[in-house]
């Protein structure tokens, strides 16, 4: 752990003065530190050499100060170079975040001892081969997301699996999410929970103008084609429900898994059932 | 039934001679027809006297030609006349359309000779305190829809029936349903088929992001408040799905139920579940 | 308030002597009392005149001590009485009871001066044509619940509301619920929550085995018809959970709204939706 | 393939015609063939040889005459063995059998030639180590369930992954299925379309009386223990609806993954979705 690099959320109170602690705690330690353009400006530092920004190639660990959202941004940023993260939140229990604000500087005296393991989460890559965008390819941890807008008439969603034609779904969209995203946008449209170690593929539709649609299961060797069917132009894709692409009537979208994972630094034995129990159910047995 | 008027769907194939046709006939049977500007124009009609908008007081009967879609536009705008409304389908069976091109002139006959009955249909109100429109109070047969745009982060509804506080729905939206919009919207957020017949009111969260909450039928004599919780302006309330409107962070929206109902005139003997049957389920029985 | 009978559930720890202590306090009153004979038995009490067993028609009151459970067990009791009931709580909240155990004299006051209101719930009637019972009618204020054993294989139940076909649901079971029952066993199978002041029918089946079943809600008015289609005989009709008729393939089951109301006694202005969110609801907002 | 089983179910119509028919020609071929005894005493055959129940181990193929529900005995009599299973359905289409009668001998034909490929499926054992069961381990193809009995009060199904926690649900009862079991109880329950070619486990609870649960889906190598909390003893398990099981209050159920698959010949290309759309899916696209 020679290099590491920090991405703080601003609008979280005190990150800047967590950050500044953490340079120089990283710095003691003899550990050259990088910034994102962005926090170097905020935090007025001098002309800095070490931007993040140039060197993701040789970044031994990323620090996220901020919660999921911010994680799930860096994750998408720093995608092919499976840079492990490790997720310090300011508020509540996070999904993915590990460290808590008190428990900062004795979690990294163990990461740089090497008292830590290694998540690995399945990302999904898309593309939108009808689409002259620059970028070629997009990659999600949590889910890629096709919806209309609020007030546009409803899509119809023809969709693939392999070379199979599954169903086109009269909808306000479909959700294809990994097994990370499975407690996000999926679950409140009424997918499964599933175990965020495994690797596979969630499609969910989103309020389908049809009965018997129902979230569905495939492998993560399986690759799903969507091709909109719209007679206006108000549909979206949004990455991790964070950024957004137009999409039009007609185009394609393809979404597999990914060629890498996001990996995320553990120190804690919490199982994700653990979180799981916290973050969803009620603390005590209410039943009806 | 001396003063019909015709609300034509041009977007429908073969409307303009339907209604030239069905013009013909009711005058020869010495009957008043009242168009809409846009219909006598389009038709290249000669400075027509009986424009319907001027009209309304004195129409004993509307017919649409066009499908439920067209119907609920009619509703809406016809609202507080409570004038019947005849549905004239060009394409396949719906819930609110009672007659189908072949049908259309025997079925006016018995009309004239008075063999028909009036359904009754629950409609909405609902108006907006905290906002400077002009227009007070707005109407809708099947739903009045609170969403965010397809981008936006979410939306906290909260929710009260009468002084009751109800819960603070973090979702996509909710929907405000009538018997009528049983079938509609709400039916593809997960909400009851309601026999339209019956007084009552259906919220129904879209992809709430609380594990609890479930749709809520409440009496038609209660009031539904939401307030609009959100960090973002990006927020619309729908009419049918078809008329909308922006909301503000903080606004307040208020629905009831009218205090008038949509008539539809009903010829044949075709019930409600038989039309459910229909429309809904398979023709044969799939069993898993 | 002269005639008044008790109802105690004796599982509950503490029955006898608040029992007692309730027979004595009222006593002081000049109230008579009046006990099941069960009750007279467990008390120990010298041969008791007034049978509570003896004496339904001329009672002003029952109070029932116990939870939800017991007053089901009560309203179906006293059903064509409508003798307003008085729901005595032992534990935690109930939907149907009104009162703790340390507000039971100072609420018994209030009673006997008059001040209490009385709030009607609908009840649901059932009758089975095709079967050679004694009793012609039975009663649930809850719902009526046709199931098939846990080992035997599916049933399909042939359903109309009046002469209209609905559906042949290929099911575990058919929940018919009243308002009051929607927030129990039809919310478990999918049910949306009922203001159960409301008077309708809620139909809803269980583990259905087509894709396209959805929860019914049907007017007051309106009688459901079932008929069983399976080829064993591991069937069984249940009221509220609690009381239980062996079905047979082919037989009919007929439900509608009952001719009269349970009247439960009133002294607090909590309303349905505060108990909902007490009961269902999570204390703070977990949100996903 | 010289050794080859047959199963035949003779409640369908024409077995025992399709079945001698079926031995003949197979001997013609010089294949030897095996018959459980049962269908060895229904056909009037002279005292048999080639019992199946005696020959497991050298069996090439089985050939199943019935549907699916045939196919899932004959897997798990099976289960250690990995016989490949050849299953020819009477009616219509299924989830696992492959061919109808009239395609039987051309079929056949291709298998002997060699052009015919093994799906595996996941299968899952279970035990009950508080029972003094003589069997130790039991099989299923689709589904592992413990449930209450139609007139029993509510369980509490304490239940865990490996070593973890997961919830208690108060239900009807909980389903834990293969990938290929997700189109059968599971779906009725509210459970996800899985891909049958993954290795999975599914938890579905049935009616859940706490609003929260929702289905998980979890790893292969995960074991799920469920402790059976009640006050009754009217609690059953069974394996894939067919094989059923007294359960005690406070037993535990130990699920996981088998050790081995069952093997289903396949000689057409149709996939999985495929036979879900015919199946589960309507002819045409009914949208409401």
């Amino acid at each position: 752990m020679k290099q590491i690099g920090i991405f703080p959320n601003f609008k979280k109170v005190n990150t800047a003065k967590i950050t500044t602690e953490t340079i120089k705690w990283l710095k003691n330690k003899g550990i050259n530190v990088y910034l994102p353009r962005i926090a170097v400006e905020i935090l007025g530092f001098p002309q800095y050499q070490n931007l993040l920004e140039r060197s993701k190639e040789i970044l031994d660990m990323v620090i996220v100060f901020g919660g999921d959202g911010t994680l799930l941004r860096v994750a998408r940023e720093l995608a092919p170079k499976e840079i492990p993260i490790l997720g310090v939140n300011f508020g509540h229990l996070g999904f993915l975040t590990e460290l808590e604000i008190p428990e900062l500087f004795s979690g990294l005296e163990k990461i740089i001892e090497g008292h830590y393991r290694i998540e690995n989460r399945m990302m999904l890559k898309t593309s939108l081969p009808k689409n002259n965008l620059k970028e070629r390819q997009f990659y999600a941890l949590n889910d890629i997301v096709i919806t209309k807008g609020s007030f546009a008439r409803l899509i119809r969603l023809e969709t693939y699996v392999g070379t199979e034609y599954i169903e086109t779904y009269p909808a306000d969209g479909l959700i294809i999410s990994s097994p990370t995203g499975s407690t996000a946008y999926s679950l409140s449209a009424g997918g499964p929970i599933v175990n965020p170690n495994l690797n596979l593929l969630l499609i969910t539709p989103i309020c389908p103008h049809s009965l018997h649609a129902r979230p569905l299961v495939i492998s993560e060797h399986e690759e799903v084609k969507v091709i909109i069917r719209a007679d206006h132009q108000d549909i979206m894709l949004t990455l991790d429900g964070q950024q957004g692409l137009k999409l039009q009537p007609n185009e394609e979208v393809i979404v597999s898994k990914a060629d890498f994972n996001t990996k995320l630094i553990r120190l804690k034995n919490r199982s994700f059932y653990e979180i799981l129990r916290e973050k969803l159910a009620e603390g005590g047995h209410k039943e009806f």
